[in-house]
């Protein structure tokens, strides 16, 4: 039965690095020797051979990532959509490139290189019985909530749970969802799915899934990928 | 000023090291060559040469914690309490090793060795001027609450901070705090602080103050050694 649905990975790539430390934007920085962003796309090729890969890129940093995939000699196939001004406005210009309303699609962070092959498939299994999956861990640190004075309390970590990617959806069910929202102001897929009514089911996400945001983590990541290995 | 307030680390080791895939007490885990707690008691004698240390251990662990210090030979004098049941009663019988209700006292995760001097000395700081100073982060990931049946709502993460240690009190507030405290499921001293009364003044985190929870953990340790040195 599951081969015969379609599946999509839009990959995001919003940011331009400001916070690195760096003019490179983090999808491009190294890692063991590598684009993050190639190591990204390689996830999902390995935990889906025939998986349709749309990487969405500003404008300005198209060519660029066309000379590296030449430099690098990356040929793993992927069409190529153009970033808007938010996350949302990128999301929604890939979920535009869709060729139809039908199959399952991940939506992921450019800069989560590590997902596994087992988390890649269990949210794409998983979303192609429920029509969305989400991986999400416990929080391990006391967490407090601020109010409008800044002052803090201590909340119930027990209730919390930290949103990772690939969040995968029903490509009709959150392209009407994206559709129907207003703002955007989302910082995750899953929020707006849910603006437009639908429940959004957890499953475990992978404590290596993180997201490349300061030089560390590029290190840190190397570790990883040993790891892994 | 600030050299006639008496200064007290309470570093607490309460797990047993279960989560581990080891039967050695994760804060007797060598990181780069040597037991977790020396690292973590190192970090407060190099911030206050002149802190008074104390070291909460489970009784069954101290004899071993001992020979520990004589095999690598670990000369920074410290303190050591029992600990008890849980965490709470842990850090109670740390405060009752205090000599007097006077300074200000950082209580810390022996779990947590890399604190640098300079948060060290921050949230002391900020303790000895306003009663109490806990270091927290922002919250990099989308987070989800989850209600008593399972079902998932997305958060505010902006309002969210990330809680660390050390948690710096005046010693007779926190040691008035945990005497009027009922029950002991409190997850750390900000919140035990909080119930009687206090308002917790956040300043921040350190994103390498984490705690050793797995062997990865080891791994990304040595890196964050590295990094510092």
């Amino acid at each position: 039965m599951s081969e015969e649905v379609k599946i999509y990975a839009i990959i995001v790539a919003g940011g331009s690095g400001k916070r690195m430390g760096s003019s490179i934007p983090k999808q491009f920085l190294l890692l063991d020797g590598k684009p993050v962003l190639m190591h990204t796309i390689s996830r999902f090729v390995a935990a889906y051979p025939e998986v349709e890969c749309i990487v969405v890129l500003p404008e300005s940093q198209i060519e660029f990532w066309r000379k590296l995939c030449r430099d690098y000699q990356f040929t793993l196939k992927h069409h190529i959509a153009i970033g808007g001004e938010t996350r949302f406005d990128s999301v929604k210009n890939g979920l535009a490139a869709l060729p139809a309303l039908a199959g399952v699609v991940a939506i992921h962070d450019a800069v989560r290189p590590f997902a596994s092959s087992q988390l890649i498939r269990a949210c794409i299994s998983q979303a192609q019985h429920s029509a969305n999956a989400v991986p999400a861990l416990p929080c391990v640190d006391s967490v407090r909530e601020i109010d409008e004075h800044g002052v803090s309390k201590i909340v119930n970590r027990e209730k919390l749970r930290m949103v990772q990617t690939p969040q995968c959806f029903s490509v009709a069910q959150i392209v009407e969802a994206y559709a129907k929202a207003s703002g955007s102001h989302f910082t995750d897929d899953a929020s707006v799915y849910e603006a437009n009514g639908g429940t959004i089911i957890l499953i475990d996400g992978e404590a290596h899934n993180i997201k490349i945001t300061n030089p560390f983590d590029l290190e840190l990541g190397k570790l990883i990928i040993q790891q892994q290995e």
